[in-house]
């Protein structure tokens, strides 16, 4: 990473080298997306306040932001009339559909890679800037459901391929509210907002913790937190096993069939299966039923979604999402959506620090044109210029230093090939060619070669990046 | 552009059609500088107050930022200590050359497309966001010449790449701020910088109206007035022509080749002359040496430039740039840089409002492939992974809607082709075929089509920018 100390705390700056692996991971994800036929859009940085903060929650970690001529001046203004800057994509998405609904074609497929902040206070290991690779589904009025397996199968499809770059199996664990919800009020909780925070913190917290946090802040009964503790415990990869399960779990607290809540239960145990049962069907072992996922976010309305890196755990979920069906409303028409959400700086700090991945080399350039003395700085140029034209990227020596010197900022830079100019009319202190040479100063290599036909060999021709 | 009115003004933001022009148009951008071995980084869109307002400018327009929890209290803060949005990818440059400066190599040659900010008052057809296409080369210590006529044939190579969008001819018009002041100090002039920037405003008011700013604000004598406005007239495409334009002006106005001031902007005159030749000779008509031209900013040290397009002259310069010998410093050492920067997102509002260019499609599915009933979606599915795997990027219809529904679809997103999978088992109310068909709505033509093998036309492979 850029050097530490100086930079400003949250805020993480990548060298060169490590900007061309976060690039090819870019690259990679917005190729699937597109494959998927999914619209690339980018948001304003900002939204106003009053969308940032839809239920009043000032508890948010949000930054405002102020002119500087009036900085000072402004708090008068009602924070909800203020600038600030985006703490996800989908806040903005949700905007930008009901600003749009006329001019884009529903369901709306949308990809989206922008920054985002939070405006935390400054600690170690937390981002208060980051990237996020955004997909998202957003119907007219309704939105087929096919698209709750559709979406987290994309999301797997494009961890697949960063596969490459050191990423483990990706898995994706999907729950439901509704299962969640029609449980929890089956048993008799009445705060289910309150349940799902606490359940949430699962993987931060231990069982008995979140039990004694169900009594004391989510108003359960011991024998209702027990209850929520055993649907968090169950796990399935096929329908039948999370059929049987959970109907084990209901006659066991005694959630009667002929209740309220058992429909809402099945609703979300139904959906649940076909997405589980499905991705089995098309990409074995990518997505699991687990029912310990709650998310934090409160717009969703029906499946949620948390992905994990096998062996990796640790880092937390890295894609995750679900589907919210109030989120974006224009009167009384609404537009459910569903999406998942890649934590790209978090999956690049990964690769960089853990897997160690490097590019092959720092410089896109695959050749570097030695310059024997600046007089002669145009034949060079010229050289370079016809290799760009049949798109073989190449630098010019910064100067006609000692050729030594040249070939020590190609090699600086990982340059592959340096290549020599022939000989011109006047004598030089330097042996040159006669003619055009190139020579690969990884492998020592010189031949003979004609700059409006040479080629770099495959394994040189582009950047890549390099998994030990 | 994105409905108006109900988004943020100054914040513009595109439809998906738009948006795929622009990313094109990022995408050719980015090609052009990687074939220079320029290197691609991002830096923090934050940085510290103190680095925004190096002279204590508080007249910036700067947007600064406040956690919401501190927001109110944190007025007490100096401003230099707050965060703010960066206004330019200069500043930040700068800053990540003297923390990187050990791992860096020099000379550092670098591209950035990133957004960038400033604080202004909203008002019609100014932007508050907008994005940035910046080379820069920043030498350790010293840095070559050449480097000043390369960086402006960069960007001409660049704009030349982007004539498809409909972009007229670009000409980079250059300076150097030596030239201009040895030549102010000629006459007698003192202020220097107000001088320029009073001259700055010869492209938006009347040269009678600058003759007298110049007089009012900068302490010009009329004569001396005089003698900076004719300065400014002086254009020349070869150094023999710049030479004795500006030898007669010496002359004229009685600058003696003995005196001060001479010599500085002899060396003004020589480095203009290099780059006008050097350019003419690789790229003929792409750099002019324009002694009008001052720019704003007062970080240049050395040649300055702006570019214009043939006939979009109103638009402003849409890449700008000169070298800086002081802007970057780490105790004695300095890192002296030339870079150039393109104000992309005038160029995108000329492209999609002046232009009036379109996108092929809007999606960049080249294919649609049909749904016959819910329960065939994954052989729809199916076709589609198999068209993806060979790189054809694939839509699969919502619903298993009436056909004429989905290829209405598909018509709504340009999407060419829609692929009609065999007839299932089961009979059905609509006519399917007994093989794989795929027709293109555009042409009318359907055809049987394997999915291992099929491959779309050459001019529908690919979304496109068309321009009438």
């Amino acid at each position: 990473m850029a050097k530490k100390g100086a930079s400003i705390s949250g805020f993480p700056e990548w060298l060169p080298q490590e900007r061309a692996i976060e690039q090819q991971v870019i690259d990679t994800l917005r190729e699937v997306f597109e494959l998927h036929g999914f619209l690339g859009i980018e948001t304003a940085a900002v939204e106003m306040g009053s969308s940032l903060l839809k239920k009043g929650e000032t508890s948010k970690e949000i930054y405002l932001l102020s002119r500087l001529r009036e900085f000072g001046q402004d708090d008068e203004t009602p924070v909800e009339e203020h600038l600030g800057l985006h703490f996800d994509l989908t806040v903005p998405l949700s905007r930008y559909v009901v600003e749009n609904s006329g001019a884009v074609t529903f369901p709306f497929k949308r990809w989206q890679i922008q920054k985002v902040w939070r405006g935390e206070r400054p600690q170690e290991g937390r981002y208060r800037e980051f990237t996020q690779a955004d997909i998202d589904i957003v119907g007219n009025g309704s939105l087929p459901e096919h698209y709750e397996v559709d979406a987290p199968l994309v999301m797997v499809e494009a961890l697949e391929r960063l596969r490459p770059f050191g990423l483990p199996k990706a898995t994706v664990h999907a729950n439901n509210r509704k299962l969640s919800e029609g449980f929890y009020r089956g048993v008799g909780v009445t705060d289910i907002e309150s349940v799902l925070r606490e359940v949430d913190k699962l993987d931060k917290i231990s069982a008995a913790e979140v039990a004694q946090l169900l009594q004391d802040e989510a108003g359960c009964s011991p024998e209702q937190a027990a209850a929520c503790l055993e649907l968090a415990e169950v796990t399935a990869t096929d329908s039948s096993h999370l059929r049987a399960a959970f109907d084990q779990l209901c006659e066991k607290h005694g959630i009667d069939k002929e209740s309220e809540a058992y429909p809402l239960a099945q609703q979300g145990v139904e959906t649940l299966a076909m997405i589980i049962d499905e991705a089995a069907r098309i990409r074995p072992g990518s997505v699991m039923a687990d029912l310990r996922i709650a998310r934090g976010l409160d717009y969703y309305t029906g499946s949620v979604y948390e992905t994990f890196l096998d062996g990796a755990e640790k880092l937390g979920s890295i894609c995750s999402g679900g589907r919210y069906d109030n989120l974006v409303s224009q009167g009384s028409r609404k537009y459910p959506g569903v999406g998942l959400s890649i934590g790209v700086t978090r999956l690049i700090s990964y690769i960089l620090h853990t897997v160690q991945a490097t590019t092959s080399r720092i410089s896109p350039a695959a050749v570097m044109v030695a310059v024997w003395n600046e007089d002669e700085r145009q034949t060079s140029d010229h050289i370079a210029a016809q290799l760009r034209q049949r798109g073989i990227a190449c630098d010019v020596a910064p100067t006609a230093a000692k050729i030594g010197k040249q070939i020590k900022y190609a090699d600086h830079l990982g340059i592959p090939y340096v290549w020599f100019p022939p000989q011109a009319g006047d004598p030089a202190a330097e042996v040159k060619p006669t003619g055009h040479q190139v020579k690969n100063i990884i492998s020592g290599d010189q031949v003979d070669a004609d700059p409006a036909s040479w080629t770099p060999a495959p394994e040189y021709a582009r950047r890549a990046v390099v998994v030990k």
